[in-house]
């Protein structure tokens, strides 16, 4: 098997695990719970928040348990605009957003918020001069992605941050999951206010996750209850979860030092090799871009079928966004850096982890450019 | 160990982690990719789908997977109230939720919401009467608890579906998360639009739970995103958690029949020793009660200082609901009851699984008996 579809999700790691399962069997009881059973889970999440406020330059009392990045960023931009909205109703994002935002923001405009979407440029990048434009009086909060989901585009979140810093009646989010680990990145240094963080990207288990809140922001809560999580996420603990995804996100930060390194160095190899096949267009830039995602068009090749026959090689790869990757339509990232209809059509996305190494990336390659052989001859 | 707080939570059954386990290694692709992993993720959930649909009386369709009793509440709750509210706005809930409804109906309220809390009688039940005159022209939404968690009164679920399908603008949910496989209840018989179950309750992994939505009800989401669960509940699937959450209802539906009857008797034992140690006060009915939950009073004993000091001897048990046990108010549930305030502070919650002896009873009466004793000599 070559799994190169890591940002759709990853395999967890056995040592997540093993974690999930030794905390599911000896600490199963409810953290607010007043016995020692209780207590013993409560100290375990707590140990957990300290770890994960480390590896993001946050305090412990700013990491908020969630069960992913959806949850993440509906809390984020539903839960700090119905927070703010009587300081105004103007916010800020990107139009090449996850759906997770996107979505979120659409539904903003149907409650009457005004949503500018930002335009990038061909590389996928935002600009500081257009979202200085962008604020006005009454905008209250920004939402921007740090690694795009699709292309790999890196936005300059410490120049935004920097920028944003300047109206203290302005919050910033970040949609961090495809960043975390790959991208480094500081929410003390970034100014960064909320910052959504999803587990099973990071080779945690599904249905785990991270939003940091800064100290003293308000959040109307999505679940109201118990009151669990400083009120902002109400419901019994995921413990296993939870310690499980401090064990996944130490491990791939541990690895990113050196992991890091060898992706870039993965990435140019196999786009360099990807832009020797004829007709093959890379949508992700050179610069400015993650060292995990690989984007590329093959026009007149249907993706879908590219990509079941990848498959039945036991190669997995995607379209767009696996959130996405069932509705047919173009993907807007793409249509977004100006790449056009055809390639916004045909787009495929291969996405490694730090497990992923040159004999896979070769072997992909070969099988890619077979299989593109014979669709031509079949066509042609 | 004698862990008679199962109501707080349970430990997962070594099936269910197996299963988890399982899953989480070979079925780790995102359920919508395209490739073979994708698809085998995706018809694991199907299949968990069919499953617990059967269980529960509903169709697979009807099945919506969230990440626990807390978000199932607040998704009924809110998402149909906002959903529906050009029709009116007036809901109707009772005096004895939980907490993840209680809140839910306070934040309803502070957007403009008009609520009924329905009171209840001595032992915990409310009047078809009182509901039927509560009903307005304005009236969208119902929403019951089935089985109280702190003092186990079961409601009469199906004559209340049967008055409340004859006002076809009224929703009706369901609160279910104690009752399920403890207190049998079909979905389709009771008339329920919404129901909403938790996984940890039922042996299975935290993190975890369904909401059922009955087929042609509109819900405006918590998490807008890729559109899973048909656009009711955005987000990666939980794969492991789903399929593990299938297998914990299975075991748990499969050992009711005995087990219900077995628990039955525990129940009638345990109360009658209860009742026979001095100046203990039952509040737990004993009609129209689940078979696994009781609660006493043990006036002039902190319930704290008992539960400690139970907890010492590896007996683990709850004043009132987990969720709001660290709040020393008085518990709402025995206020609501008429038994007076001295009751609704010194609570203390016993609540038993299938895998409960009768020897654990009998040890935690043994036990029980003597700290009381203890306490009042220094009192005294």
């Amino acid at each position: 098997m070559i799994y190169l579809d890591n940002s759709a999700t990853t395999k967890p790691y056995k040592e997540v695990l093993n974690t999930f399962l030794a905390v599911s069997e000896n600490y199963f009881g409810n953290p607010s719970s007043l016995h020692s059973k209780g207590m013993e889970a409560e100290e375990l999440i707590e140990k957990a928040r300290e770890q994960i406020g480390k590896l993001l330059d946050a305090s412990p009392g700013e990491i908020v348990f969630t069960s992913g990045g959806t949850e993440g960023n509906n809390l984020a931009i539903k839960g700090a605009t119905t927070a703010y909205k009587n300081r105004g109703k103007h916010v800020i994002t990107t139009t090449i957003e996850h759906p997770a935002s996107m979505e979120a923001f659409k539904y903003l405009e149907e409650t009457g918020f005004d949503v500018t979407y930002l335009p990038v440029n061909s590389q996928g990048l935002v600009s500081l001069e257009d979202l200085k434009n962008a604020i006005r009086e009454d905008t209250i909060f920004v939402s921007i992605i740090h690694v795009n989901n699709e292309i790999g585009t890196v936005q300059n979140i410490e120049e935004i941050g920097e920028l944003i810093k300047r109206y203290p009646k302005v919050l910033f989010h970040v949609d961090h999951v495809q960043g975390a680990s790959k991208v480094p990145l500081s929410i003390r240094k970034a100014n960064i206010d909320l910052c959504t963080i999803s587990g099973h990207k990071l080779h945690g288990v599904k249905g785990t996750g991270v939003l940091t809140v800064r100290e003293g922001v308000r959040l109307s809560p999505l679940f109201h209850g118990g009151g669990q999580e400083k009120g902002y996420r109400s419901g019994t603990e995921n413990v296993a979860g939870i310690v499980s995804l401090a064990k996944a996100m130490r491990l791939c930060y541990e690895k990113a030092s050196e992991g890091i390194l060898e992706l870039e160095a993965l990435k140019g190899y196999t786009m360099e090799e990807l832009e020797k096949i004829k007709g093959i267009i890379l949508n992700t830039p050179k610069e400015h871009s993650a060292p995990h995602i690989i984007n590329f068009s093959v026009p007149g090749c249907k993706p879908e079928v590219l990509i079941h026959a990848l498959s039945e090689k036991g190669i997995y790869v995607s379209t767009k966004s696996a959130c996405s990757s069932k509705q047919s339509e173009a993907s807007h990232v793409i249509l977004a850096i100006g790449a056009g209809e055809e390639s916004a059509k045909t787009a495929i996305r291969i996405s490694f982890s730090f497990e992923t190494d040159k004999e896979q990336a070769e072997q992909f390659l070969i099988v890619l450019r077979n299989i593109i052989h014979e669709q031509r001859k079949w066509i042609g």
